[in-house]
């Protein structure tokens, strides 16, 4: 599959999260509606919607129904953006650009942007938990738990933690591989996870699909600081030079910034080899996992 | 049952529930111990404990089990503990003394605290959703969805958007109902609804515990109120007089001192009328009715 190709089932899976997302945050009826209208803001119209994508694909791999995957696809996109919200925030990244727009709290005010993300988080085991999502109570809890442990002090908040402390102490290598595996890759790994979940996977694809996630996560996350240092603003939507500016620790700081860029092309020809249990089948997941190190944004 | 009764089994739910939440916040393994300590020192060792008592007792009503009511509890308490870390913020009340102690982002610094909040409101899902909670997938996920609506943009997360917009904006003695009703009222609610769900009890027992707990909700929050006017500080454990300083609306405001006292006491009548149905086994919850108006923390 072209890159032309993934772009355009990128695009596909963005129009029907963002579609699912919409109806999933409630209707303004009285004045909470300006912290409707804020969530509304951070979760709808923007972003590569990676991780939404990475779940209907996985899920594809198990023959389920795609409005299924689509729910989940949708709760973890929801857990994505309120951690970007939060992440924005003047306490913590200070950003004021994102996909972009004004960031949230710019947008509202700080207040509004702590509590729309907060309601987020909480929005996205509402849109897991419901019995639309699969007829399994069994199955629905199961995704609630694995989100929330990727989501929380020893995921995604535990890896934002050390990031920040990354600003003022010197970590490892070791340690900044661990903190983007928590910041980042715990998120992903959770994406593809879920379709193994949802189709109530053998171990043995679960564990495969494990593989692929973690090299992708972390190749994405190279990348991700790579755009930081070597990216066009007009095209990757938020400010760049943040790391540096920060003192952020990366893994660009450690390898410099060519064997960087290799060592994500490797793990993604990883993750690639993960797949070849799936056979053909798999094509979308390799096909992303070629877009995510080529990417411009 | 005397109030000096209520006392004690209040603070055995207490210790039970601490115990829980000790062991469910992850032991520090890296750098982000620092957000770990944040959780736990915002989580342990405070408060009335008022929620997971309801969900204990209106459990017992139906013969659940204790070690399951507990988990429902004390998921419960951690999302409105993390509430509690997010309202101090600067930016939302800027409180800085909680049960008697610095609060979080003056204990650790804002960050930590933003973080340490989403890290807990991710663990209550994660308790909840551990099949320890319920054999029944079914049920684990019904209660992670019904804490998920409690604590939402139309519940917890929208009343105290309209609680902040309340400071800026004249609201109608309806719309102060329906904030607190929102902000305090939905979780007090799933408190109480937690049991009739772990003991999957007839609508009839639910519908009865659904009116206790709204009656009883607003009761409390209206002597909340109270408190911050009339309270002894050295007994209350956070700051006075913030309400009237930041121009909150509060059914204080509209019914003036006594008549809200009169009207709290009148509610928590009402909320003992709706256990009727429950016979001697809802002594319980008849005495935290009572202890709730006549509390002075």
């Amino acid at each position: 599959m072209s890159n032309v190709d993934i772009e355009v089932a990128l695009r596909r899976v963005g129009r029907e999260v963002d579609a699912l997302m919409e109806g999933a945050i409630p209707k303004s009826v009285g004045r909470e509606g300006r912290l409707l209208d804020a969530m509304r803001y951070a979760a709808l119209g923007g972003g590569k919607r990676l991780r939404p994508f990475l779940v209907v694909s996985s899920a594809e791999l198990f023959g389920v129904a795609r409005h299924r995957a689509l729910r989940v696809a949708a709760a973890v996109e929801i857990v994505h953006c309120y951690s970007l919200i939060h992440d924005d925030l003047p306490c913590m990244d200070d950003d004021d650009l994102r996909r972009g727009r004004p960031t949230t709290h710019v947008q509202f005010d700080e207040a509004t942007a702590v509590l729309a993300g907060d309601a987020l988080l909480t929005l996205a085991f509402e849109v897991i938990s419901h019995a639309d999502t699969h007829e399994l109570g069994e199955v629905r809890a199961e995704l609630v738990h694995r989100l929330a442990l990727a989501s929380g002090g020893l995921g995604m908040a535990g890896g934002q933690m050390i990031d920040l402390l990354g600003e003022r102490q010197r970590l490892e290598p070791a340690e900044i591989i661990r903190m983007e595996a928590m910041k980042t890759g715990a998120l992903i790994a959770f994406s593809c996870e879920a379709g193994a979940i949802l189709g109530r996977a053998a171990s043995g694809a679960r564990t495969a699909l494990h593989g692929y996630a973690h090299d992708l996560g972390l190749a994405y996350q190279i990348i991700d600081d790579w755009l930081d240092i070597a990216g066009d603003p007009a095209v990757v939507g938020k400010r760049l030079h943040k790391d540096a500016h920060a003192g952020k620790a990366t893994l660009i700081g450690v390898l410099g910034i060519d064997r960087a860029r290799e060592h994500a092309e490797m793990l993604a020809g990883q993750a690639i080899r993960h797949l070849q249990p799936f056979g053909e089948e798999a094509a979308l997941l390799r096909a992303v996992a070629d877009f995510v190190v080529k990417r411009t944004a």
